[in-house]
């Protein structure tokens, strides 16, 4: 398996290209095609969901997920680079949600129901199970911990430890061993629904818009060979990203080691 | 982590209950709402291209890629389990291929353009990369083996193990070692493919099917909502065969010591 090694740094490179094509190539098909962008509740309203989501649950979601096969994180103090892990997942979720919100404002404007495909089912799930990983990873550790937090001393402190139990090192380290592996799941889980939601939303989306003529789907007109190549990217990235997680020699070698924690003994107890 | 440790063989039996749910749904939709089966050429040969594409490349392939995580696999001789491997990947080859022949005909007989749709092109190219997975692991181990099988000794057995490099035990050790990573990564992501695959497809056919009064798409009839259903199906097992090839102490302990070997020399050396 030496044979196969491939370095980290350009294959990164080479995904962050892959990335940013996934960006331009949905921002292109909008501007270009799909009559560009605007907020007022039309479809120039609709076409920054597929840019937010692509951008979002995509691109920065992958990027996210990769932070921790960065080699300079494997020493050192783990907190900066848990604080960007946690940026880049929160910027992502932001874009999510407004991708949401500009499909349903869109919806709700023209008469058009809202969550009726397949596409809408699996996407909401989707951004669904990544609130609830945010939720997770962000929650106190154990019940005890709020209430922990409304005792006098260091009330500030300890609320925000309480709310962000994974980005801090304060959790009991059995907690966060059980965690991991979960989080881990759901991490590769999320980007994998999102691809199947993209490829679902960009062969609905050209349906809906070439109908008549020349611009038929049927007919592959340049826009359908542009969006159909869109689609491809995002699975090529989302594979990429996929396999470069589950690569054994790209994983964090002493991830799960007692220096991984960065604080020697936590601020309380298991007590309530 | 022990805390999560989940019982294999449960774990399979739900597996093969949810697989038996997809294959259920995907019949019973075709049968019940969109007019049965026939071979045609017509929209009942249609029907034929989502039960043959959800029973091989979804379940029958899923079935195939869990083989090695049974335990009683872990010990004994390696080349029962193999031929099952085998089988039931050429079982979802075959039905792939018979799914594919199912639509062609459709559309060639009615004159619809083949492969213009974003679910066409990653479908096919999810097959395509089925059949590199299925030759390479059929393929002579090297060039020089394919000579090597036609000198006048041992003909037919050399020819044998020419063509089954990894189903039968003859291909050098360190082949194998180079080989198995890029199988189980494309395993792995063919079936990633595949679900997005299917997604899309029932997406499309819902949005083709149900377009007129109460039976719109938006309307979420009782089909659409039955559709819906099938593809969080298949979802779900995609994701429950991923996490179970993904997952630390499912995998064969032993996988890579000499003894996966069953003969201890190969037959030929590395002179073409």
């Amino acid at each position: 398996t030496e044979m196969l090694d491939l370095p980290f740094l350009p294959f990164c490179i080479f995904l962050g290209g892959l990335g940013f094509m996934c960006m331009a190539f949905v921002s292109a098909w909008c501007q270009h095609w799909r009559g560009g962008f605007a907020l007022d509740g039309g479809l120039q309203m609709f076409n920054w969901h597929p840019v937010l989501m692509v951008t979002g649950m995509v691109v920065l979601y992958g990027a996210a997920a990769l932070v921790y096969r960065l080699p300079p994180t494997w020493s050192g103090p783990k907190l900066p680079w848990k604080v960007l892990h946690g940026a880049l997942t929160l910027a992502a979720f932001s874009l999510a949600v407004l991708g949401l919100v500009a499909v349903f404002r869109f919806h709700n404007n023209h008469g058009t129901p809202n969550m009726y495909s397949l596409h809408s089912w699996l996407g909401l799930a989707t951004v669904l199970l990544f609130s609830c990983q945010v939720g997770a990873a962000l929650a106190p550790p154990h019940p005890g911990s709020l209430l922990h937090a409304r005792r006098p001393h260091l009330p500030s402190l300890q609320w925000l430890a309480g709310f962000s139990a994974f980005l801090l090192p304060w959790a009991p380290a059995w907690l966060r061993a059980l965690y991991k592996p979960v989080h881990v799941f759901f991490g590769s889980t999320i980007l994998m629904l999102s691809v199947a939601s993209c490829v679902s939303g960009i062969n609905e989306k050209l349906f809906f818009s070439l109908r008549n003529g020349t611009t038929d789907y049927k007919c592959l007109p340049t826009e359908a060979v542009f969006a159909n190549t869109l689609g491809l990217l995002i699975i090529l990235f989302g594979v990429l990203v996929l396999g470069a997680l589950a690569r054994p020699s790209w994983k964090r070698p002493d991830a799960d080691s007692p220096d991984s924690c960065q604080v020697p003994a936590p601020l309380w107890g298991h007590a309530g």
